[in-house]
């Protein structure tokens, strides 16, 4: 079945609000098991909207419209669909009360303009609208179904859960389930694993391999089109295990919201370890990262930004003379720092980070020079990284890697 | 002049990411002087996007693609354009120079599918892509402009203000300049700022007003249609005045690539003051703030990420039996965070940050409830916030309060 999305609001156009109701729709429709081919956004303006519907009756089961359902001047989705199906407005009978109910709460007359939001297509079916005032509409035509929800995404979403997917579900039950995998990695390029894998992503039918550049990672996400759960899980297992015998140990954890900080808090909480940080380069971002994750203070009590010399001394109390002889972007330093701080907070583990992140030069050092180094009972691991790109890459580039040297060694443990 | 967005990537039609760039690129676009009348997705199907192309050439003048010039056998957005308009695909000097010295640099090989993010339409202009590999084209058909841009918004931000929006100004106006100018406000929400100015947003000809909700700010886009710069400067000048004597105790800074950090680092520098931090709930994130600014060495030395009680005592030296009696969320303990931090850093200013980011409540205190406290050698200042939103969220709006609050006090001293 394949579906497309139409937002209608020439707000969209002038870039004054993200189209956020498309990607929520688009995941929505690909869990019931749409293809979704096409997201348009189109202003408020009837012929162009009438341009749209007719392109997608060409090509689309479903056409998804939001956005345009309101009282206003502007808002003409209803009424082009209606006319695009040849079809009057006609009252929606539990909407209407609601509006009246709200009117009279308030003590004010209602407009004629407001009576637009309960009017539906003649022969379709009202989305009663939890939130709001607008009501949805769900219309069958002999070969395109269409569905209006209103655009505040505060609307949208407890119709479309409450009202649409129901709906969709009883009209396109399908026989075929369809299951997605999330795989995540790290320290491996798009490019480099699309090389791995190519013949895999050549030949794929059932189930499909797509691979995804997120920010400082690479997703791939394994799709299977089956008639029980039990089937598909175990051809996912199986496509799975090939990808892991060429790629696995880049790979970090599973699932669409997963991070590696996630993950190595995870770890740590298991073995009831503990991590602080010593920041010159990233200057707090280690642990602000840490910090996103909820609970994370039964693993991490804090840590140091140290981005001077002087601090490196006064907070960490490294040896004045091992900064002036080696330099603060050097394997002596970074190890001290880690060394000192893992000390001063008594954890289990330390990360330090210095290096370079432009755009001037340090100590003659270029600009993506980047030290790294975990102390832990065990001594200190230490290494040297070159990332030749901008200040936020760099930073960002140096805490991804000082989380996957924790989660290596956390691994080691297990 | 008409112009329409098509972004292209399988993972928007997924809802894996939302199609910010088409958000970005309309501002962009509108500011100067394109009507933009629609956007779409298609996946990373060539037969699709052709369809798209097609549709395109019919109604616009200037047709912006975003996503697909990277390295993948799912890239293929050069590839399809090219042959929509008959032409070869050539090698971009600079752009292969850039990727060889990338490759060289890593001691990486550079496998064969690289190649093709140096490659662009014959006769057509490159791009460089400061920030990524994959350049950018510009290519001109008889009737209709095509300008492609890389998907990732860090690669793809930086090409259009620094060489997209230069070329199609020099291409598409002439006689007449457009001149912009971004006001950024801070602490007042985007409907409150739209009904402060609603006669002036409604009435608006020449210049015009646009507002825009950004992350934890908006921003207003004055724009001026001019024969001469200074009298488009004039003419953005009053209407300036007028704004700012209705919103401007909330006006923080120009232009579309400020922030309220680098506001503050400004301030802090033609001052030649310092700061310091020390904080719990933000983790490091103000810090991490202050820290993607360039040069910021110069006035922040460093300073300390306290999680637990027993930190804010071990790091900053906070008496116990005041974090016992009044918990670690209390004007007391913020205060002295702020009090002890300055000490320990020797800065002229210290911000501290403590509250309940959730999802969990503290010492039976409410997710949301925020201090912060700025010390000085004038004394503290502390207030507290209820900000009953999401972790990320909570930490967010926390620093840009610190960072309002120190900029409110820098320039008490201007």
């Amino acid at each position: 079945m394949r579906a497309e999305i139409i937002a209608v609001g020439t707000e969209l156009l002038l870039g004054q609000v993200v189209n956020t109701n498309a990607t929520f729709l688009s995941e929505e429709l690909a869990s019931l098991g749409f293809e979704v081919y096409y997201h348009t956004v189109v202003g408020d303006n009837s012929d162009r909207l009438e341009t749209v519907l007719k392109l997608a009756d060409t090509r689309s089961d479903l056409v998804v419209l939001c956005g345009g359902l309101g009282p206003t001047e502007d808002d003409l989705t209803k009424q082009v669909v209606a006319k695009h199906v040849g079809k009057t407005l006609v009252r929606d009978e539990a909407g209407y009360q609601k509006l009246q109910r709200f009117f009279e709460k308030r003590e004010q007359p209602m407009t004629e303009n407001n009576l637009l939001q309960a009017l539906i297509i003649e022969g379709g079916t009202g989305l009663a609208n939890r939130t709001g005032l607008a009501v949805g509409i769900f219309y069958q035509a002999p070969t395109v179904n269409y569905l209006l929800l209103p655009g505040p995404p505060n609307e949208l979403k407890p119709m479309v859960y409450e009202q649409a997917i129901p709906l969709l579900k009883k009209q396109f039950i399908q026989e075929e389930q369809l299951i997605s995998r999330v795989l995540r990695f790290y320290g491996i390029g798009e490019s480099r694993l699309v090389t791995e894998l190519k013949d895999l992503i050549d030949k794929q039918t059932n189930p499909t391999v797509a691979p995804y550049a997120k920010p400082n990672e690479v997703t791939l996400r394994l799709t299977v089109k089956c008639t029980t759960a039990s089937e598909g899980q175990q051809l996912l297992d199986e496509l799975e295990q090939v990808i892991m015998n060429r790629v696995g140990e880049f790979f970090y954890g599973y699932g669409e919201t997963n991070s590696l900080a996630n993950v190595v808090v995870d770890l740590l909480k298991d073995q009831q370890k503990t991590v602080t940080a010593a920041e010159s380069l990233t200057a707090g971002l280690f642990q602000a990262t840490l910090g996103s994750i909820a609970g994370v203070s039964a693993v991490f009590p804090g840590g140091f930004v140290t981005y001077t010399a002087a601090t490196k001394h006064a907070f960490l109390g490294i040896d004045e003379a091992l900064l002036q002889s080696k330099g603060t972007v050097s394997r002596e330093c970074v190890e001290a720092m880690a060394q000192h701080a893992r000390n001063l907070a008594q954890t289990d583990y330390a990360l330090a980070f210095s290096g370079v992140a432009g755009p001037d030069t340090i100590e003659g050092q270029e600009v993506g020079t980047v030290w790294i180094a975990l102390a832990s009972e065990e001594g200190t691991q230490t290494i040297r990284q070159f990332i030749p790109r901008n200040r936020q890459s760099i930073r960002e580039n140096a805490v991804m890697t000082g989380l996957d040297l924790l989660r290596k060694q956390l691994l080691k443990k297990q």
